[in-house]
């Protein structure tokens, strides 16, 4: 089968990364895949939520925030007045993916706020979103390293990735237009070392086998190691930068 | 390792099914494993939402709506305004599920809601919620059946069971004091035939190896097959019911 | 004039009351009049409101939440997502009646939420609500008598019955048709030594004399003492319960 | 005992009423007890309630609004986004109290909006805005008349005073002091020829006997009859305005 | 061109304003321009907003809050259940510029609130809403004189009034009917010394030149001249008033 | 005085425009001066607000929405749940400001929705989102050229800048720090033919005379002179486009 942009079934989009976008956040990063663009910002705000201060325990949160701007999306989407359930999900499910690989403890007493606000979507946006966050992150906690207790907080690195079963077969990074005709739908969320921090396969109105469910995950692990490449790639780029932290 | 109630680690919790539990809504099923009960109810609305009306298309829609009682737990739950985050995602999945097994064209020009209400919770009441609507929902089609367009709109049974690993060992059906300790949670929703509706597996600030996640898979699937033998042996004790579908 | 059930105008319906329905608050009590059943849950919460914190009194608060479940009526009931008019109306009533028979300055510096969430309406859901959730507040109390300052807080034991005019004539405990069908609907809340709490009557687009007024009180204050017995009954049945309390 | 104002136990406050106090509303009506000010006025929206256009009987509604304004107390009482629990009981029962003496299928296909604005309080806000809003509701009706189907939809007076018991005295028509102190609180709604539309008593984390409560409707009744005649005055005055109604 | 009430282009509408309309708030003034009736307040409350306690600042601050009741125009306006956008615009106009002749720091650690209740609405409620508030200001900063920390706070007079273009011509002081005519809209709030505190014109749909502008803004500066005169007269009335204040 | 960037009084910020920035909406600019970016989207709706839908009219309608991403400031600043005052205000001043320049008869019946989401705010936003979101709207406009009914509804450019007085100088196109120092503050929008749309001056706890009035609007016309003459270098730089039009 060929797909809608000639990719192979296992080929991930052409994927494109500015850091320090902006200069307001001390992580500001533009991330594309195709036609889908996120902006990724990560500030730090000098409070933890109330349940974590009251539990009077040391270090911080990490929390993560997802929007789609109206006229990301053809025909425009309804600025939404918060979240609605499936921005809450995303939101939730960012947030997770990243506290995975940080140790709070060593955060210090603040918060990190992730910002996803998707600039034009075509599918994938929950999975790029954390691909390009991770990087948002790396940068805001370098912007405060002296800062930091003692050691540097980030234990790993995240990437994720869509797969999808489209007319029975496999397909890696799906479009809008592929997710949408999907019969199956998973989103992996996986370390650069190659361990899982989230699996999530949905039939869409269908079901699947567990020779499905394998094969999908074992597209999504190729696509993941891709993405961790990329990123090592980017964060490379800045030798200076990742010099600082060892 | 011994669990607090004693079970074996592959062990499901005593499950109990009340069916008919009130006569208001055609469908009422209170069901309970260990301390954990949930009021499934199914009702008929004779309109289908807006977006489906406007796609002019035959057919039905099922919905879900999931809720803590304050009293259901231990100190007292805030009732919420709204779903919360966790309420939303949680209503998602259990329409999602049972929509997996229902041919919506069969149901004809009308929504089926299923309210799932925790009277108490113990952990696991996401996927009891599923096990225990699913009947609710048998219950609510029969209910109607002489209006039904031609034929029995439910394709297959379902039922959801929680796996995680606690210390590193993998457990099935886990209580609230296992599944606050728990390092990895899978959520796993299946048909009666041992197809995969849904997977939902996720390291709470933690990763998991590729061999924990099939292991998990492997507890999970041994879970369903148990839950779907108490259903079908529920369903059997009205054998006039049965017969009328075949 | 023969009611629906065949009971006499002054005849109470069928009353089944279950206490420690659950184990998650310390007063769990399921009421049930006829085809109407709440679960009325009692649960303790450290903390009073803070426009009783800036008195810097002592003592604690009581305060009451209703709502119906939506598959408690046929057909569905919206869930809303706060109380509307009436169970606002409600709620307060609730909260009201059980503070009349509390001394609030004896609870300790803690407020009682009492639950009352309706699992099946068929009229009188206000009025059974405080018959109920009289018993889960004893037992809530009970639950917590060491940690008292002194004496026992309740003062006097309280229930409610409604009683209307249909069709010209007075009829006690109205099944949810009955009521529909009122012309006037009265609701009379009052302690176990015969005094008033509250009196609510009310015409439905309509008026009534003073002496259907009247009759109303008579025909209400004889359903009271019934309500009296039968709490007095189901709390005797835990003797040792009552011993401790002397 | 002397009231706080010089008033004997069963004596009303002086009563002002200002008939067309502004133009824009048919009806438009400042009345003054004492120091409570309230403005109510009347207007007409050409629609129904949904559930009334959806019942597709001819006839319209009547509904009403409560508010107080910031600056009717002091201290100043926040603006609230919506009405809460206290106003929207209140409105309720200025709605029911009102349709209590409306033939409403005499209305032609219309909702009559009845707006109390409180301009300041000093105690029995609820009970003199219905007085007050039976005068405006005539006046609108008044301004339509030729457009009513055939006959005058309205069917008899209506006014409410409120009654409670202080230090154990029984007194009509309470400031806000004397409210603030009672024991027992009673609002009672009357129609012109004495029957009874609502009655709501309440003991104030107290209870009362039936003796003092007979006592309190007999002060009520004696407080409608003389808010009734004024009513009777004030709308005579327009001597060609009651003319026009035969 | 004649005006609708015969009035010239550069007249304003005859105005007249009640102090001490109601007892509650030390401001009360209802103030009136032709058919446009405002009631204004102002009440201090002991606190001031958190961003301005956490500044740590000595002074106080002022806030105003604008609303239109239901029955002001006809037909009847929604109750909104927060401010709208134009009441927003307008409550924040009112707030600026009174505190534009408040010296904040003079106040004491308190809030003024400046309620502005539109009981007609004919046009220029924003304006006449500025005008009145001054005086009801004046009145509650009189009533805690002797609380203020050292002088008085107030250091000019403030009137506001409108003009616009209508059919080519300008005009002072517009009603509804012009104004929903105009083809521009301005608002001018000025000092009783004469100068600036809000210029805003805006073309409705439409533009204007720099010829039109000025013209405009020499209308209003003589509104204004006339309006604070009317202020000064008022406030002369009660001579013991200002005598106080030298 | 020199300024914070070494700008004259009177000179704009660079001023950097990107069309074309996104594919989704027909118009997409990115538009930045200095530090502060914006992303102006605008997209079609085929459908017209109730309001207008019933008057019958032909025609189409044309609305704003304004929002700052979290990450655009330096804090963070709360994604708010719905616009807030600010906010309101700004998004009603862009949608008027291109309204005045737009026929709206000849739009079809249609809504264009104007996205103006701020990437980063350095003052200035609400001047720079009008100036920006002229040139997605004329893009949008171009976009269904053959869809509209007759001729081009847009009738002149439109360009927005702001002034004020700091430390009692009048400057042009302030950034934060300016306009946070600012005594006066004022938006100017104006045609590319040099007329006015919409003046704003407003005192921020100060007041000014109509000498520095005038000033400041000699300044303003200066600056949207400038903006309009890059607003036609920017449309010209696609000849074939703006040769369609004529």
């Amino acid at each position: 089968m060929t797909r809608l942009d000639g990719r192979r079934a296992d080929e991930l989009r052409p994927l494109k990364i500015d850091r320090h976008f902006t200069d307001a956040s001390p992580g500001s990063v533009k991330i594309s895949a195709g036609k889908t663009i996120i902006l990724c910002t990560a500030s730090f705000v000098d409070k933890v939520p109330p349940w974590l201060e009251s539990q009077d325990q040391e270090g911080g949160w990490l929390t993560a925030e997802y929007r789609m701007l109206p006229g990301s999306t053809s025909p425009r989407s309804n600025r939404s007045d918060r979240p609605d359930g499936r921005a809450t999900e995303i939101q939730r499910l960012i947030g997770r993916s990243l506290r995975a690989v940080v140790d709070l403890k060593k955060m210090g007493k603040r918060t990190l706020y992730i910002d996803c606000d998707v600039l034009q979507a075509d599918g994938g946006t929950r999975t790029l979103s954390i691909t390009g966050a991770y990087i948002a992150m790396i940068d805001a906690f370098s912007s405060i390293q002296e800062l930091l207790p003692d050691q540097w907080p980030v234990l790993d690195s995240v990437a994720a990735v869509s797969i999808g079963i489209v007319n029975g077969e496999p397909l890696l990074d799906l479009c809008y237009q592929e997710d949408f005709a999907a019969e199956v739908d998973m989103n992996l969320v996986m370390t650069g070392s190659g361990r899982f921090i989230e699996i999530q396969g949905t039939g869409e109105e269908a079901t699947f086998s567990e020779e499905e469910l394998f094969q999908l995950i074992k597209f999504g692990k190729n696509g993941i190691d891709l993405l961790t490449k990329f990123q090592t790639n980017i964060m490379n780029q800045t030798s200076s930068f990742s010099e600082n932290r060892e």
